[in-house]
């Protein structure tokens, strides 16, 4: 395989990347891959979703809501620069030397953030919060993302899909372990009653995963009547608008009591508040959404009642957990793929994703044939 | 009403209750009613369950493996002696006068164990510790249980049952609970493995709770082929022969690693140490079913892994929690239902449940017709 | 004894109770006890701290911020109106049928509310959630308070105090508690680094629990030079000024990194910010102080850094645990005194504790030569 | 520098290390020692500890109980056979590259176990049951120990002593560490009252970390006076002759009650169920000490009072938190510090410690003027 043209000789080849190189505007490159590390395998990239914070980049051009994306030529080169993809799978293509539990044809899903292994948070289990996180596609932390055809990872954060779990499946791990985060962090358990604020893909995520982990019913509520009727196919016990007159009081007709758990998922400080008013004393509100700057907090309520507020950042070891859950069926992620996409039709994705009505738009940066 | 001829006259009532007036022998007699007190109601017995314990009185005349029951005359009228019953559901026919959240009609499961609600223990959450704790059908507490045609039972401890709960459910909530409290403890989550040791009614029901608890995987082992085709039949992913040749290999294989936590639930030391063996470091063994007194423990395997040994002593807040998992129909209690009995057959359901093929037989002390 | 004119023949007795019958105005008032009921004891009360919601009652006429005292005679005579005193000890001077824990001439800390014990929450062992909580001296909740000679209290609530605790620490138990139920939810221990935002009482009683829970620093602010003095007395380990520039900074100087719990006990909104700016991700801010209504919150901070905002209310099942530490010598309450009044002199010990001067006022309703 | 005659001229120095060449025999060879990898420091070795697994090395020739020791010629130069010394603090002599929170002159506590840092568990946060640890002077492990003059460790397990930890109290953080294990997932917390079986140097440091984390009491019993005596000189409330008749009931009588948490510290069976019977119902029995492999226990007790039995391996995470506790004064291991050796006599140590007597004994393999 010759060299790429321009780059060092041990550059042994290009690749086909998205790239934002512009407000609202995908285009492919080429750009150079190495040979894997030791420590790492090849992936031949099959599939990636595209979420709201890769939406936030592609229509505002800012990462976290305030670094702006540098569009000049050398930004672009630097080969972080609006390369997004972390919610991916892949089959293994090559294997660094000290790779011993994956092999060339594994079809896997990428956990995409990297920890440093070894600072305190690291140690105590807490990996999420590591504050040298190489987190791939994040313009914040300037690590390139996985929207192209071929990437390298560390091996140990990759996992081998079990035969009945598709790469499709693989990819959607991503979002699964935020809401999966939660749910573990709020310990929803055996016969809680679990409310649900927004029914995006975020929402909808969280609601199957209580389902999953116990929960006896599910209320979930949205602006978006199709979203709530999305909820009810996947598993919500009761649905309401968001904009109900008496909100509370409707929420909790439905089970005759308040809810254990309240987990806030579309991102809007007044659904938070009335996630802590429905919340019983004692129980746990949990922030998944991202949240503004500064939110009007109802603190009073939530200290009389002793209802803690939790926020979700990531995940932690939970790709194993989660991968379980959908290899055995307990959670079935299809119903919410909404379209898949040709890398070469990224922008496309991207434009449909804006409209608002799909849950979760795919990439396939390799032929489908290759798709299990 | 007539009083009850050589009762006081303020004993309004004789009702049919089924007493163990010798070694295997269960007899039915009429013992006095009042009405019920301020913070009772009485009910109309439904259905009550046989348990293993119940097992031990009739076929030992032992209580708690130790106790001597007294089946003199004397000892008989003391009116707890042999009446056993404590799995128990009925309808509400009495009121008492401070009662407000149920009426006459209603359908309740009742909570056996009433705790004295004001000692450290109680107040602490743990009320199934509770050293004056009046659990009924207990002969080592020495408080009569409900196998009986009419029992006064304290309110806050009957939960009505929504109409699409049926009486025998409610009743089978009691051996639930004892699984609920197991699963939990020992904080079974999504994406959980997790090990069964014994297929029985404990054994099955934690199967099911771990199921609907998160875990991705339940794998049980038994004796008894046919124990083990129900165990499937209720959701088990793995099952095999305890007596397996290389047992914990063979355990290990179905999922490929160690199992997060593991539940010993047939009482056999040898399966103890199993569960501490196949056990993940870091995870947890619960004792679910009763041990002897002293076990030889692999104590040295344990804490090397730091695998927590953790016990189960009844439940403690968990009926409403069972009682909206059988509602929501996350937990299906109908397949383990072998056979039912009307209370004039008493003798027959304890000898046929004697016989070990049963899992769960009721024994229903009113009318078909008035069971929903 | 005669009965009191103009009640009941079977009201024995009257006594002096504080009352506060006009904004700013504490007068003494004759009222009826009853003998104690059968789970209760009588007390001669000898010491009642005063704290800052009592200071809210006196100073502004209203309970919790929202509810307007009634000042009339009828409300007066109503008997919970403006009888303040929840944070008292006492010696038993009769105990109710059912008592067997205590005798005449104990000496007690009482614990000022007693809840339901039956619901829910108490039966989860939150009791200071219990719905029908009746906690005395509480305007909002109608039950009178312990600023008198003579109270009747649930026998269960009052913990006898060992010959080396006095009543006036036994008195201070109650705010004692608030602070050990917010070290305790923040689970404090060995080797944490922790901050306290606020030297008032409750502040510096946090400071002193997190040191007993194994704190290796607490590092504590205030506005006010002569409580950081104190809280230099008392063991805290570093105090700031709160209006220090660059206050992050030069707080995490102290330890070399950022603290593992925050304990916010000023009540004020911008120092909780600060407690999330300064704790450490994966760490715990805990909310002592009541906060407004609404609160601009740093939520964005607080859920990348999964930094848990928990708040406290009141306590639950510590009175034990805190008067433990107290007579072990592990916590010394004395240095927290200020100044100690007669009950005739009420009015100035409210005119003393509002000049903000005091820590900690007592009031003695009993002679002194009466406490040990 | 020249480098060592037989070994390849990169390995610059040979080294005195101690080396168990026969039963109950130590004696200084000279090892090579390589440059400190880049992820490494080379310190000069000033203090080691010996502890109960080094002396059953020494004295039975195996370890762990199992594995005998090869004294051959070849097993000797293997490098790790015999080679002890995990309880260890040094000065940083070099630093390899990527290290920078040392540098030369440090003075250090080396933390002994090096995980992996990447496999599940050492993801979850407890490193500690690590398969693949590295844990230096572990004869199982055949990782060589720092027991010699200069060893070259990886710099992230290597803790900056402050200016106020002296070198000898570095080297004990290490069972320090191992009570903090036990004292921190028992949760130990404010106004508890503990037991500790056995006052040998686990069983004193535990009583010490019990107290620092908040226990109002810590009663301890031992075989032998003289170390009861070291216990009350360190801080235990009550001690106990372990053969005190009626045993569980003269425990009990000093707090009046049974005790929340209970430590096994001794190793001996039979304590061990006395720890399961005097602990309340709901409490923790945890097991510090080596056990036997099997262990006959009263788990029907430990059952019906849901008193979790947990084990110790080690620690993980705690060094931080153990060198705070030392730093802030909070915990003060002087008085545990029997005698100090010099390299050459470390025959003379092991003799000395086997004696029975001493509670620490410390070798000083570089001169103590540089000790501070």
């Amino acid at each position: 395989m010759a060299a790429m043209a321009g780059y060092p000789a041990d550059v042994p080849e290009a690749v086909d990347v998205a790239v934002l190189d512009g407000l609202r505007s995908m285009r492919l490159r080429k750009r150079p891959i190495n040979a894997p590390k030791e420590d790492e395998v090849q992936l031949q990239i099959n599939c990636v979703g595209i979420c709201g914070s890769d939406m936030a980049y592609w229509s505002k051009g800012m990462a976290g809501g305030f670094v702006p994306l540098d569009f000049s030529e050398e930004g672009l080169n630097q080969g972080y620069c609006g390369q997004m993809g972390h919610e991916c799978s892949g089959t293994v293509k090559a294997v660094g030397g000290k790779v011993s539990h994956l092999q060339v044809g594994d079809r896997v899903a990428m956990e995409p953030g990297v920890p440093c292994s070894d600072c305190k948070l690291c140690r105590n289990g807490r990996y999420n919060l590591c504050p040298r996180m190489r987190f791939i596609g994040s313009a914040v932390n300037r690590v390139p993302g996985a929207l192209c055809r071929k990437f390298n990872h560390k091996a140990s954060y990759c996992y081998k899909l079990p035969p009945n779990v598709s790469l499709q499946e693989g990819a959607m791990l991503e979002p699964l372990c935020v809401s999966l985060q939660g749910v573990t962090r709020a310990k929803v358990g055996c016969g809680h009653h679990v409310f649900v604020s927004g029914a995006g893909p975020i929402g909808l995520m969280t609601a199957m995963c209580a389902k999953a982990a116990g929960a006896a019913t599910v209320t979930i509520t949205d602006m978006v009547e199709s979203k709530l009727e999305k909820a009810k196919e996947i598993g919500a016990d009761f649905t309401l608008k968001a904009d109900t007159p008496n909100l509370h009081e409707a929420l909790e007709a439905f089970i005759g009591e308040k809810f254990d758990m309240s987990f806030e998922c579309c991102g809007v400080p007044a659904a938070l508040n009335s996630c802590i008013e429905v919340t019983v004393p004692g129980g746990t509100v949990c922030v998944v959404a991202n949240m503004p700057k500064q939110v009007p907090l109802d603190l009073q309520v939530a200290c009389r009642h002793e209802v803690d507020i939790i926020g979700v950042y990531r995940y932690c070891n939970l790709y194993p957990r989660a991968l379980a859950m959908v290899a055995s069926g307990k959670i079935n992620l299809k119903p919410l793929i909404s379209k898949t996409f040709q890398l070469e039709d990224v922008q496309n994705a991207f434009e449909h994703f804006a409209s608002g009505e799909p849950i979760k738009v795919l990439i396939q940066p390799n032929p489908p044939e290759q798709m299990v």
